[in-house]
This record gives C-alpha cells, sequence and structure tokens, in this order.
C-alpha cells in the first residue's frame, strides 16, 4: 500500500480529481448515483459515512457551493487518499476528513449537528469467516465491521430532527434496511429504483429518510443506466457533464 | 341499488365479461395489473379477499386453467354481481363467491387452506368521520371497515406455509405494509413500481410475499402504462390480447 498502484482519475466535473488506489477500493457507479440523488443547500453541514476515498462529497462539493462536508471513515490508507483528493482539489475549506469507527461518532462530532448524512455502505452479510478482516475492499463491500444497523445509529445520531439520510443499498435488503430506519426514527420518504437497463431487474436503490419525519414514501421515476444500445442514458450522461 | 344502472365489460380474455354497477365500484387498471402479477399452478387454491365484483379471480382463471378460486367480500351488492359474473363466464365448476368479513376468516375456511391469496384493497387512510360507512365506493376505497393489518392477518391465516400473497397498493405506504407483512410472516419478496410513464412517480406498487419465506427482495423491470404519445406500452396491450 506504498501508492505505487494509485492513479488520478478525472470525476468529469468542475475539473475536480480523485486519487485513487486499485488495490484497494475504486469508487463505482453507485456512488456518482448517491452523489446525484443527495441534496445539500447552501451552508448545510454534510456527514458522509465510510467516506473511503471520499468521492460522495467531493462530486458533492462540486455541486453544492457553500456546503461543508465532513468524511469519516474506519480505514486509514482510504482516509489518507481522501485527505490527498480533497487538497488536489483546494476544497481544505469546505472539507473535514476523519479516521475513525462510526461506531464511536459521538467522540468525533455533536450529536444532532448535521443536516445532511450520505452513506454508501458495505452492502454484502457477512455470513461467516472466508473474509480477511485485514482486506480493505472486503472491509469496503463486506459487512466485516459494521452492519447496516450501525449505520442507520450513527446517522441518527448525527442528524438534526428533520435531517435527511441519503443512502444507496441493494434491492435484496430493502425490507431489513426499511425496517432498520423507522427503527432509528429515520423515515424513509422518497426511493429510486436503479436499472442497469429499462427491462431489468433493479440492482440498486437509492433512499432519501427524513429524521422525525412523517410516514409518506414518493418512489420516483425508474433511474435507467444504459439505453438499449448500451450507452447512457441521457439523464446518466448528464452526471458526467460538467456543471 | 337495483341494477338499473348495470353494465356488462368485455374484460378482454377469451371472451370473458364482467357485471358492474358503477354507482357501487368499478374495476381498474390495478385490478388488472393485480391479476397479471399473481400466478396460480394448475390445481392451486387461490382465494382473493375483498374481491369486489370478481374481477381478479376472473381474469387470472381466463390465463390459469385448473385453479380453483375464492372470493370473499363484504358487500352483499358486490358478492352478488360476482357470482352472477362467475354464471355469466360458465365458472361455476372453478369458483365460490362468499359475503362476509376477512376478519372472520375462519368461520368460513380452514387455516392454511389455500396456495395463494391475491388482494386489491381499500388503499385510503381513513382518519375521521368524512365517509358514510353504508357508502359502497367508500368501502371499497378507504380503510373505513378494514385495516392493511386485517388483510395481512387474513392472508396468513388462509396461505399454507410457503405459499404466495399477492397484493396491489400505493408507494406513499410501503413501509407500513413491509412491516405488517413481515409481522405476519408474510415476507415480501418481489415487487414491481407501476409508472403511468417512464418520467413519472410510481403510482402503484406491486408485491410478492411468500409465507415464512427467507429475507430477500427483487425489485422486478418498472412496469410503465403509457408511452409518451399517450398509447398503452406493448406490455400492457399485451395484457388485453386475449390468452
Amino acid at each position: 500500500m506504498t501508492g505505487s498502484k494509485e492513479r488520478i482519475d478525472d470525476l468529469g466535473r468542475k475539473g475536480y480529481r480523485l486519487i485513487q488506489n486499485p488495490e484497494a477500493f475504486c469508487f463505482g457507479m453507485d456512488a456518482v448515483l448517491l452523489a446525484e440523488f443527495a441534496v445539500a443547500g447552501e451552508s448545510e453541514k454534510v456527514l458522509d459515512l465510510c467516506t473511503g476515498n471520499g468521492v460522495v462529497p467531493i462530486l458533492m462539493a462540486a455541486r453544492d457551493k457553500g456546503s461543508s462536508f465532513t468524511g469519516i471513515d474506519i480505514q486509514e490508507e482510504s482516509v489518507k487518499l481522501a485527505g490527498r483528493s480533497v487538497m488536489l482539489n483546494g476544497l481544505e475549506e469546505h472539507f473535514n476528513i476523519i479516521h475513525g469507527d462510526i461506531k464511536d461518532l459521538l467522540s468525533f462530532t455533536q450529536r444532532g449537528s448535521f443536516d445532511v448524512v450520505t452513506c454508501n455502505p458495505p452492502y454484502m452479510i457477512h455470513g461467516g469467516g472466508l473474509i480477511n478482516p485485514r482486506d480493505s475492499k472486503a472491509i469496503a463491500r463486506h459487512e466485516v465491521l459494521l452492519k447496516f444497523e450501525d449505520v442507520a445509529d450513527a446517522a441518527a445520531l448525527a442528524l438534526k430532527s428533520r435531517g435527511r439520510f441519503y443512502l444507496v443499498h441493494r434491492p435484496r435488503r430493502i425490507v431489513d434496511i426499511m425496517e432498520s430506519l423507522r427503527r432509528k426514527r429515520l423515515e424513509p420518504k422518497r426511493m429510486r429504483t436503479v436499472h442497469s437497463f429499462a427491462d431489468k431487474e433493479a440492482n440498486m436503490i437509492l433512499i432519501e429518510a427524513v429524521k422525525d419525519g412523517g410516514c409518506q414514501m414518493i418512489i420516483e421515476p425508474p433511474l435507467v443506466i444504459y439505453e438499449k444500445d448500451g450507452t447512457y442514458t441521457s439523464e446518466v450522461r448528464n452526471y458526467y457533464k460538467d456543471t
């Protein structure tokens, strides 16, 4: 993990760039979609849980000016990459990258101090001992160090009342996710299903939950990634346009 | 309610027809979509809760040969219409229409005796005293006599283990619905969102839950009703083709 395999990717927004290490974990479409789905108003405080190399808040910063962003991750290597990407893009003033465990959130930040929380959490249920808990790709993808309950817990602690929690996850666990969110008084209010093609099953879901929100869900138009011919749909092409 | 306003509609399948009374409640797109979404295998026993004029099982019978159908409704007028539509289509051998309250299901049928339960329940939360509880349209649309919990209860009682429950509902209550289903050991396994146009919010959801099923959801491709020009999409056109 000396950085020899590092690369710098153009994020396609305002010339922002991201330092990534393919041996650890590179951002994917899920991070891009989450950054588009999440909205931060001017002067709002945003916390990104499991921030990894910082792609979600850096993408949001390219659009949502005037917000301030905190990212937290348990993997020291990722936190270093995120910090360097923040500097590379000249965003130091608006960013704070923390190395820490979100299960211990209140040692880093005050309860109820954020307007917005985002998270692209580990998706996979960790069933047994097959994963090396020091493998950084495994930590980012599997619930090795973190269960969804822990993520919902941290979001509920960090958010002020009426604050918004944006997350991306897999459809197969949607019932668990909704139950966990509601248990933490994070009421799911808005959802999009993401489909690679219009005639395929959803492979991701985007959810907005509101802390102490009332019970009412809107399911937005499906988000389709590719046209039949394999090119991006116009919606997704717009995500990669400089804003 | 003398039948003078009655009409007979062609269901567009095998020449099946349905007697409806527009002063009570006429079936809509939701019934057609539910009947398409639900699947009954040969010699399976199907129970339709809140069957109204019987449109869901009659539509299913046009496709799923060899199944037997029971419909139950609390409104006597609807039950009579359903019974007459069954006869009109020569389906007496495969149908049993019951006048009764699904909250009292075990006085009509044995616990765990159905392979499939379908329901197009009242959607609207009944907030107060503005609805006349003897208004048959209100009973079909609002939770006047019946809450979703009651529907889930009845489905759980009627189904054998591994039996399937198919329902259509509104997106805004999806979290409540999923919680209720899981509480009754009816695990949501498959869902479709229904959109009038591809770029519009969902206005219906179709859910399949499996009694005693494990936790895993598939979100199928979105079901879109209309093309941009206002004509039916090819999928919906196929629903109205004779089979």
